[in-house]
């Protein structure tokens, strides 16, 4: 049976890995590979609904304040749609399949931002997710006084945009992104096979080329590929 | 810390669990103890909101359909508000909570009837819920037969009113039923002290009756009462 290749974008909000992903998926693509890529939460019809709902909850009254281990559960319901509808079969297929946030996303921003702790997003994953896991992890984490420089600035600008608090993430203080950033690198150090982090202040196209490297080093040499390139988003 | 009582209430639909619900929660009410009932899925206004997707994902072609694992685990969100928007703080002021529906109903629809397995439920309800368990739970489930009769002429009347077809459960076949009964049968085997069986037929008042007398032995004698009834639906 075929199978690809599961790559997944990691890192605080700023750290610049949505540019990334789409940056890899073009040159992926480029290169003939079969490449599916979604973000979470979200990315399936599903998913978008309870994305709809998670969103609500942080500016609707109506809905009231969401208990943490409920929405931690939510962003797991939203995992297994999104695994069985896309990622399954996807990588059934061949196809590299890159998706912005994963499990880790949950065990730094619920289990370590929220303190739920790891323990319990672990357990949840197995009870959820089995034995899947990303062949490769890109944590983009640059120092902790860089995100946080970064986030503000994305925070002022957006409240000057849209005049809204859409992400609440990044409302929240600079104990909570510094609890998010220990558990990353915790993260890290637990699984160095699997994760890699990118962690010093490159520019992007640098940042590109190092992903690009490592991802070339990685890949299967048995995955399809195509002249005709294919980009599902 | 005062510590209220927690009863669920458990069977298949058509079971009358609803009614004899009510129906203990105005007596306990008048017996001056301080009741407050929910229902699963559903309860708080988060739990709406996802008792809502579940069913939208039921009739809207656009949602497609819902991976079992991403229903499950959508439940198990649900649960996590209602317990701590409702349940613990109830149990807290030392209240009676009355549940339609608990995780025995995930164990048994979903481990069960949708062949999920009971050990991926309870895992996912230690990781969701911790160690809480209802302090008992009441199981109306007649012989089969009796049961698939009834659902029968359910779902008959159901559709000659509404002409919808809402209630995906009502609409599976027979082996799915067999399957979600035997999945009640056992985790009354396995919990005997927690679950009491209502297996036979009788009538509406008899098994008022009973219930009545179940509660009545099992409830702590500390359990704070009032003069003024309350009941908070």
């Amino acid at each position: 049976m075929p199978r690809g290749f599961f790559i997944t974008f990691e890192g605080l909000d700023g750290s610049g890995k949505t540019t990334q992903l789409r940056r890899l998926a073009t040159s992926l693509a480029a290169e003939g590979h079969h490449v599916v890529t979604l973000r979470q939460p979200g990315g399936t019809a599903l998913g978008d609904r309870i994305r709809g709902v998670l969103l609500d909850s942080r500016s609707e009254a109506s809905l009231g304040p969401i208990d943490p281990i409920a929405e931690l559960t939510l962003m797991f319901a939203d995992r297994a749609q999104a695994i069985a509808e896309v990622i399954q079969p996807a990588l059934a297929a061949g196809s590299i399949v890159l998706c912005d946030r994963f499990t880790d996303s949950s065990e730094a921003y619920q289990g370590g931002g929220r303190q739920l702790g790891s323990d319990r997003v672990l357990a949840l994953h197995t009870a959820v997710c089995g034995t899947l896991q990303p062949d490769l992890t890109l944590l983009l984490l640059p120092p902790l006084e860089a995100s946080l420089a970064r986030a503000r600035r994305r925070n002022h600008r957006n409240t000057q945009t849209h005049g809204t608090d859409e992400n609440r993430f990044e409302r929240e203080s600079d104990e909570f992104y510094g609890r998010i950033h220990n558990a990353y690198r915790r993260i890290a150090e637990r699984e160095p096979t699997r994760v890699i982090t990118i962690a010093e202040n490159h520019t992007i196209e640098e940042i590109e080329k190092i992903i690009h490297q490592i991802v070339a080093q990685q890949l299967p040499a048995t995955l399809p590929t195509s002249q005709a390139s294919t980009l599902e988003a």
